[in-house]
This record gives structure tokens, sequence and C-alpha cells, in this order.
């Protein structure tokens, strides 16, 4: 149930981010953002750096408090900029993206962001049921609030939808071993009309040619226009119409 | 080798999202950054966007061509919006993570970003060896470009934390995309010289063989077998002794 879990977004100092926010929200189908005491909202940089996520800024709740943001929350988690604290549990992404997930099927969670310089605060945190932190460069760990969001958000949407079955990738129609077997017939006496093969290297050679066309794992249609390939070679069919 | 990692952007048209980038990637301890045709730059709202990783584009190299930018790579991966295509194998950005670490060890890699608008052109995918669709909304799917780096040197970040040695296959020496490239010159020209290409079909099956040949993932020593039987067939060289 993504719709049960908010982006909570505290002390937003540009309206550029928030705008970003919606956006990659948007993208990952997240739709409930809160926003916690905006300094500037709405504003046009906002909507213009929404760019068709318009929709999610014009419904997001506006409040004071962090508390009124999550009212009937039964998970919150805090981002932190530090891979471990004193008194909280700190998960990683795909960790805390399960939990959320997880959890949204049984009521509201959220997700909470702090200012853009400072994070947020410890009384903030004490809000959290747990922390997660996005593993960085220890010399250079200051993500956008922007990027941040979209970094959890990335996470929390592979999380749902892993947990239906994945979706196999269509099957390519394989070329059949007997297929494969004339097509190599074919090669070799095609390489032996334009006068390639060479009787102490061929068998080398022929076996290169093998590997790679096995690696490929060619399909019917991919034999065919080689065999077709083959037969101009050999001058017996012309190709052009 | 977090190095050895290319970040390259096809004609980005927003400065802002190259500062952004660098940002993202210096985040990520990535550090090599390509601009292929940038609209502008260098600029002031991409250095104000980097906040601090303006050493990154400083070092930023700006080339004219994606070939330039993917010179001497031996795995190339494109960023794609779809989730399937015809031809190209799709990865996850989290297996696609693991493969460009694992191949860093062995030499230059690059993972490619097109234009904010319209992605990649289909010739620039086939410059790829796979393509990584970043999974999104499919009712709103267009993830900003500063958002998509995020999330992909992310997954490239924690794939290089939980890396295990010996994740490579052994090391092939594979051909460089600037080999590949006249690879397929060289193909194409030959099957016009064999007359078997035709003006309808000739795209769509080049490209087909593209496809075929990215997948084998082809080394320097087959590259210049199957160049050898490409000259055979131009009858340019006889390679009977």
């Amino acid at each position: 149930m993504l719709n049960n879990i908010r982006i909570v977004l505290v002390d937003t100092s540009h309206p550029g981010n928030i705008g970003a926010v919606a956006r990659a929200m948007k993208n990952m189908c997240l739709s409930q953002l809160y926003l916690v005491n905006p300094l500037q909202f709405p504003d046009a940089e906002a909507t213009s750096r929404a760019s068709g996520a318009d929709d999610l800024l014009d419904r997001a709740k506006v409040v004071e408090t962090l508390d009124q943001a999550l009212d009937g929350c039964r998970l919150v988690v805090g981002t932190s900029a530090r891979a471990r604290t004193v008194n909280w549990p700190v998960t990683s992404p795909r960790e805390s993206a399960q939990k959320l997930v997880a959890e949204s099927e049984l009521g509201d969670v959220a997700l909470v962001f702090g200012r853009e310089r400072s994070g947020l605060t410890n009384s903030e945190l004490d809000r959290c049921t747990f922390l997660v932190h996005i593993p960085t460069n220890q010399e250079y760990s200051s993500l956008n609030l922007g990027m941040a969001v979209q970094v959890l958000s990335y996470e929390v949407y592979l999380a749902n939808l892993q947990k239906t079955p994945a979706e196999a990738e269509p099957a390519r129609d394989l070329a059949t071993a007997d297929m494969l077997q004339s097509f190599h017939s074919h090669l070799e006496q095609a390489l032996d009309d334009i006068g390639f093969t060479d009787t102490r290297q061929s068998e080398k050679l022929l076996r290169r040619l093998r590997s790679l066309f096995q690696r490929a794992r060619l399909d019917k249609d991919e034999v065919n226009i080689l065999r077709g390939i083959f037969s101009a070679m050999q001058g017996r069919k012309s190709m052009r119409r």
C-alpha cells in the first residue's frame, strides 16, 4: 500500500527541493507529501521543478509540527547522515524500505527528512522508530534533499515490486542444436568458398567461431539472417531486390 | 576501481543538471565525468548545483561525439526509459551496477545517459553492451537526469561496498568500444560489397547483427578473425597460403 507511506519534509528552505521531491515521489508511485513549516510554499520554483508532479504539491499537507505530520503513523523512519548513533538502530535503505512496505499493509507509516543543512534535531529523531542512513563517500557525504528522497523512494518502490512474483524476460525463440549444426557447416563451407580457410589453422578458427556463436545464444531469426549472409558470400544468391 | 567508471552525459540541455550530476557522483565516490556536446558548459548554474563537487566539473572531459567518450571502454551500459527492447538485453540497476563494478577491475567501463527529453537515440543505444532501466511509475516514468544518475551511482557505490573478489569472469581481452565501432563499419561495408544489403531492410538487419555481437562480448582476437573474414568477403585479401 504505497498510499499509506508518507514522505515528511521538515523545515525545508528551498522550494526547488520541494518540487524535486514531488517529482521523485511520483516517479516511484508515492503520493503523500507532508511539509512541516516550509520556508516558502507554494512557490513557482517548486511547481517548475515538480515538472508534472504538481498534483502532489496541490495535495501536500502543510503542517506546523512534526507530530502533526506523524499523526496516526504506526512506523516512523528518520533519515540520518550518520552511519551510527548512540541510541537508535540505523538500517540500510533496502532494509528500511522493506519494513516500510511491509508495515504499510497494516496502516500509515512515515519517512522523515530533515533540513537541507542540518538534518533532523535530536528531539525529532526521538519521534522515529528507527533511522536510515544512505551510504556515501565519507569525505563528501551530504546528499541533496531531493536526491535522498529519490534514493529512498526508489528502494521503497523496488521493495513493493518484489512483493509480487518477478516477471520473466520474454522468451527468445532460440535456435535448436540441429539448426546450429547446419549453421556451422554452412559457415565452414562459405569460408572455404571465399578462400578464407587455411588447412593448418581452420580447425582452431572454426572452434573459435563456434564458441563465439554459442555464447551469443543465437535465435532462429538470427540463424536465418547469418545463413543469408553466408549464401551471399558464396554468391549463390543475391539479396539486392 | 570506481575510478575506471565513466559517467557519460549526451547532449545535456540544462547546465543545472550537469551540476547535480557532479554532486551525485561525488557523493558516491565516482569521479570520471564525460560530457558529449553539452548545450552550455561551463556555466554558473552547473557550478552552483554542484555544491562543492566543482572539482569534478573542472576535470570533466568535454567531447564532440559519443565514440570519443567511449574510447577504450570494455563495457558500455546505456540507460533506457523502456523496460524492454526488441534486441538489447535490459538489466536492473542492481545487476548492471554489479557488472560495472566487476568489469571496472579489468579496465574502463561507461554508464551513458541521454538527453533530458528524449534519452538516447537508437544509434547511440547500438554502442551499448546492454541497457539498464530504472523501474518507475508507468504513468509518470520520466526521471530527472540528475536523479537517474543518483540512483545508478548509489547502486554502483553499494555494489562496490559489497563486492566479493573473483566475481568477474576469467579475464578475456575484450574488444573496446572504438574497436567495435570500426568492426561494425567494416561489417556494413562488407555486406554492401557482396550485395547483401537492401535499403529498406539494411538498418534493421545491421541492428540485429549489432545486438548479436554485443551479446557475444567479442574479444580482440575474435574481432581480428571476423574482420579477416570481412576482408576476404570483400576480395581484398586472400587467406589461402
